[in-house]
């Protein structure tokens, strides 16, 4: 074990009533809620790249956090493998997620900087093993090197979307490799910065293709992962082409993935485009689309990714019941993807807003369980919209009536509806009745 | 003639160096642009609803405008049709449009509120032939009276699903009786106040549904207009599922209808959205949805629709830039959803803000068509992704090349791509020559 | 007692544990915390606005509520009195609050405006002496009316100020006789539509003066209340010259009335503004302006004044903790400035609504005096200054040291100061704890 | 002179149909407009940061920019330098403006920085004296090194508070020495991250007693240069205290120092703030602290600080109208603080980007001038308000008349004043007959 967290012993279960900073109160991964055990349930990951890799720089600032393994070189990156291991263990979190620059460095050519990946894939697979760890998925960082500056699979210059194909394809195979779960396309740059130097229809059509040779490379080598895209309305870029659930909706429809693909929504990304978290969630359960989650909040006075730990229960009970009520997770799972503040400088500020994190997700799981074992809102909504099962209802839907009969019934029927309140304050009030 | 309108004269055309506040400065109809009439290019409609309905009042004020046909009566309403095509033919637009309930008083019953439309539209019939004045489209207000509280087609009582299919197909016969160029829907209610009380799939289905009908009914009466969504992001609802042009996209897939349904996109919806006016049209041409727009602005420091005329010529060029490079409008139009600051009183504001909004998008028109002509943007996009038409480029487009493929060529020829300047500032100073 | 809410009655508070969605499950107004009662502490306040007069509009839809005393008669403004006061013993809210336009109709002058609103206010009088109940504040409508619509005070006709300040002159009167606490300006067409037609100096100057009127007559009738400005930043208007808290201050320091005049603070006004609730609070106290809040939540995601009732207890917490660090409330209160949804119809709606809120409150007032009796939060922060209190920083403040005797300093002590953990997320999980 | 801008020559002005990008086509300073040159009207600056230190890096990615002068040594501020004087005399702005770290690197003291900057100051003494360019203004830069991650005057170390003051008289001095026009101060980080560590009264205290420090050292020194603050509402900091014109107002005259301090105030912040450019501007001269401008853009979809050159002549007309209006700069400027877009790779971009926001500005002022000349506006804005001339009106505003003699003229006189027309669309529509 490395000393960087030296003296922060592993965090345990103490209860809600425990005032100790360095415990849980409420996530206790054995507990069974709903029949299955909460680690089971919430599938936390902990994140490379906000953790080990972000310097706590902003756009006005620099480097605030020091740490030992802040170099670009193969012993620092294995420096900070030991480290990352040790936090993940020391949360006791069973799954972590990684780009691949996070990992190891950049080498001169994409085959030394895959050969630089695989290095540190092998270790990884000898701490899982030790350690019982899994992967909850990796991703191909194709944002930050200035090569993407104009995107990957939507980049004007083919030789980019080359790259990007053969960077993905290693990313793809050492996700395999370590037994990963899902694999993440994040698009930070597939969009544009302006119309005026922009083909939006090749683009789109570029876009498409890529995911589908994504596809097919994870069948090809038998990968059983999902396959993710997590939706950002813009930042970095002007615009980006994976607005919001919706609009990748409509991507994977085009490039007919959608039964291929799935979302990993983030709490933040959904405020950036003017969502609730728990709209994407059921958007992408209506849709069929539901895959992982990246939890984490954004300030609601920012408009920036700010990336802080999920800290209200009551708006993460709402987005927990959704996940429920639709079966809860397959092979996603919560991955924090928040990072400290950059004033947030001891290593144990990383382990406490985990702590936080890990708490308001499981407080919310026992509310959403308990809201779903109560049984008013699947109730509520049901009652409303009986009036489908009714045979003229469904003659409407099932394509028997048109907009003839329809009418004909209409003014047969002299049907004037009525409305009848929609109960929101009365709902809203049943759901802190649960947090 | 109306003598609401008294004292000011049909609007001429008197060119860039008149003072008259009530002549076009930039509207000369008969011009040529590009080979084609400016009147015939922008297709400039006249809105019934914000002109003659809408009392001036907001959230916090009641009516402004003290207008004599302020009343619910028939007569009121051949009165409001009386000056609305003094209005018309003041402006000299080429067209107009209306929702069923701008035009004439609701009923007690459905079949009554159908027959007091129908006589306006009668009357309208004489008024165009008289005039010449054209319908560019109608639609169906389902979003105002109480029953479609919680939505139309989307709403959990499938009475008011049915209710809003009879009124759909008044508005559509109406329409195709007038002529109309297109039918327009715009979903207000269709969306959610809360989650809680809602079950989205339902919904969704019930919409796509309702589409289906729509477009079914179309081809049954022969109606050869274009059927249109018009997005928007919420307000009044506080989620409206046609969002966007990219979320309507999807939901015209979903329901097999991207071939049969265009986008109306309005300015201040994109704006509310969160997008520029051009990345809408843009994005609907590159979905291959393009139909028509609703010219207006919206206050870039307010959060809610404030349907100003358009007045920023710039801005109005990029979008016509797009329009232009799309090819034009098929049967879409520019239609003023704009209305007057309910501080402005008088009759003459009316014209005064149709000539502001149509000088402004003439002058958009000519700068977009110098901008088209002149060749310098398409041929620097045409420039920048040239490199995809090289054959190898063409593989990994075509399916020829996977990612095994693609990544060996990589390692092979050593691939590790330079960027290149995507010379934004260049191109927008290049806009501003022409503006 | 009128029938509107038969079969309800009066709230009782039924602890944590009760499932009785018309009950209080933390509002108990006896409970002591911190030394004093719950109720004393909250100073709940019932509005007369929201509740009795808005009709269920929305900027895309008409009247939804129907309710017997909607129409424009002293009869029907006697019959909502009456219902009012049922509601606010129902509920057991302490205090009750409006506008002059709320309770009786406008007359043909202001005279008989005047007339009817006192004949109501003493109708209150009878009410409130046999209820017990008591008016938190009083205020006039200054921006309903159509002769307002370019402002009150700030009005480029001195007729409308003129008017205006008779009309004040009036709602203070009554607010006097009623033993209001407090009385409240808010300016919701003070500020301007377009800067074309504004002269913001001079709407600044008869600003200030006019709120100096209203000091120089509050003295000589010997009301002992407090004057409270509303902050908001917009809506109706495009801007509203009182922004937010920071904006009033510098409106008050212009016009020399830092000293009698405070804030009322509403929580959808901060968010609009993009400031958090606590935000506006911590800044009043820091100023020295805190007065009152107006208790309510806007949607995140909407730019419009949502007005919907409070239910996030952590964020209700924040600023519970700020007012109870500020001592609490002297002469201000919770008047809950919130509105049904449009969609909740029924009588028992308006009830649920507040029992939601208040319950809201009384937890985050449990909650919050839980922080501060535990101490780690005020401690924290009295740490993380405590070096200002050594002497040479002394020395910095209080104008002994300059720039010049400080760079020196530097200098000789080589100062190169070494940042400190801001730990936030720890306080955050800290703050987590107690709600 | 440097070949970093080799083959580029000094940019002239070759007229409004010259289609020479590196040309000017409306900035002609020798121009006269309003009897003042165009040159003296804008006083164009060029500022050091963003053109000269900014790597292309944002959030989510590096390096873009591949300068010779990226480097931590004096050497490489000596060559930086060369090149940024070469691009001020290539663009023939008569300013410049920087911050402290900008020009030269941090030292391992502050007093090894000081001598740094220096030393590249006597530089720039030669430099201007060559070329005869001058200092707009000159700033420190106090937010991106690590020390002032939790503020700088309003940081809870005091010995941050004072390193800051020492390190501003260093920047005072250094601007004094180089005949500076102005000293800026711009609070990045005088803020908060998080209320739950903030003493939020305190850190007002030490900004204004800071504030102060400044005021008294300029004296002492004879600077007769104007210090301005700078506002923005946030970012980096969750909350800055310097938020916008009108919170800036508030805490000078908290100081007493509103006749001592103006404001700088910068189009993106404006936007961010959610105001318009031209209401601060408004805002600023009605509150007697106009000073001068950062002319950029922001991205009217991204909710961070875009700093893109201004490109769009109908908005900056408005603001150079109130500029105009208000009797222009003294000792304020346009100064440039805008940036290329990360992909603008070229030594020529920096020049495009440049070129197009002189020409806009230039555009913007000849536009404003012609309008103030026209008068239809002043005039129109006087007529609204000329009322307040009468004795009536002028008695309520001087005291003379209080509520009570304003209500009884109201009853006597039955005064109930009818609204006028506030006439927007038909200003709207004249700006743009100007622009």
């Amino acid at each position: 074990m490395s000393d960087f967290f030296k003296g922060i012993d592993p965090i345990k279960y103490e209860g809600p009533d425990s005032s100790n900073p360095m415990a849980f109160r409420h996530y206790d991964p054995d507990r069974v809620v709903m029949g299955k055990r909460m680690e089971d349930h919430l599938r936390f990951a902990i994140c490379y790249w906000h953790n080990f890799c972000w310097p706590g720089s902003d756009p006005f600032g620099g480097q605030t956090f020091e740490r030992p393994w802040f170099d670009d070189t193969m012993e620092a990156a294995k420096l900070k493998a030991d480290v990352a291991f040790d936090m993940f263990t020391t949360l006791g979190a069973p799954y972590f997620c990684w780009h691949d620059r996070d990992i190891a460095p950049e080498g001169a050519t994409l085959a030394e900087s895959n050969r630089n990946v695989a290095e540190i894939v092998d270790l990884f697979g000898e701490k899982m093993d030790e350690t019982g760890l899994k992967l909850l998925w990796g991703t191909a960082n194709m944002f930050s090197h200035r090569r993407f500056m104009a995107g990957a699979a939507t980049n004007p210059d083919p030789d980019v979307f080359a790259y990007a194909a053969a960077q993905v394809k290693h990313a793809m195979d050492m996700t395999h490799k370590l037994g990963g779960e899902n694999y993440v396309l994040w698009g930070g740059r597939e969009g544009y910065e302006t119309l005026l130097n922009t083909n939006m229809q090749a683009e789109l059509d570029h876009m498409g293709r890529f995911l589908q040779m994504v596809v097919e490379y994870k069948h090809k080598i038998g990968f059983e992962g999902t396959i993710l895209i997590e939706p950002k309305p813009q930042e970095p870029s002007k615009h980006q082409y994976d607005f919001d659930v919706a609009t990748v909706y409509g991507l994977l429809k085009r490039a007919g993935l959608e039964d291929e693909v799935k979302v990993n929504i983030e709490v933040g990304h959904a405020v950036l485009a003017n969502h609730s978290f728990e709209h994407e969630i059921a958007t992408a359960q209506a849709l069929g689309i539901f895959g992982s989650v990246d939890a984490n909040r954004n300030d609601y006075q920012s408009g920036w990714d700010t990336d802080q730990f999920p800290n209200n229960v009551p708006e993460m009970t709402l987005a927990m019941y959704y996940i429920l009520q639709g079966g809860g997770f397959t092979t996603g799972g919560f991955n924090f993807d928040a990072k400290l503040r950059r004033q947030s400088l001891d290593a144990e500020d990383l382990i406490l807003g985990h702590i936080g994190g890990m708490d308001v997700c499981a407080q919310a799981l026992t509310a959403a369980a308990a809201m779903i074992e109560d049984g008013t809102f699947p109730r509520f909504v049901e009652d409303r919209y009986a009036g489908w099962q009714s045979p003229e209802a469904q003659k409407m839907l099932d394509g028997t009536h048109g907009f003839e009969e329809i009418a004909d019934r209409v003014h047969a029927e002299g049907i004037n509806p009525e409305p009848k309140s929609g109960k929101q304050e009365y709902l809203e009030n049943i759901v802190n009745r649960f947090c």
